[in-house]
């Protein structure tokens, strides 16, 4: 199964890392503890709507850009895999 | 602030409304209760990744899917309004 958290986790470390910014540093601008964040790029815990507002906010992308982005990924994982579909048919 | 939940609700009751189910065929076919899945609608409570997964799954409708139409609403309420241009000019 396909955990969303894991997705959402995956693409605002992509992000923060693609700016070249540390946990540390996110985190203390968007308020929220360099634990829990690190346990949301994680797929660890889920990020209330709040917290992954303040933590795109703190990255400066829009909610929307990430969602999208996630949307994309999920979207590639849901589609059956070539082996899937050879012992189906 | 855009809350993401009330857009995750929003999109899973018109998902809900459009194929005629009620609250309660979709609740038991996800597994979850009744009363759960009407907080998650109305955007009070936030869907766990597993919960998410498992009312997308009892509406037959990829979580992909239901996130990229979430997106496309949380852009359009991103955008400046007009007023908010204007104000600022």
């Amino acid at each position: 199964m396909i955990i969303l958290r894991s997705v959402i986790g995956d693409e605002l470390r992509r992000q923060r890392l693609e700016q070249g910014r540390t946990l540390r540093e996110v985190s203390a601008q968007a308020r929220v503890s360099l634990g829990y964040l690190s346990e949301v790029e994680r797929g660890q815990k889920e990020a209330s709507s709040e917290l992954l507002a303040a933590i795109c906010g703190a990255l400066d992308v829009p909610m929307s850009k990430v969602l999208h982005s996630v949307s994309t990924q999920l979207a590639d994982e849901e589609r059956p895999r070539r082996s899937d579909v050879t012992s189906a048919a």
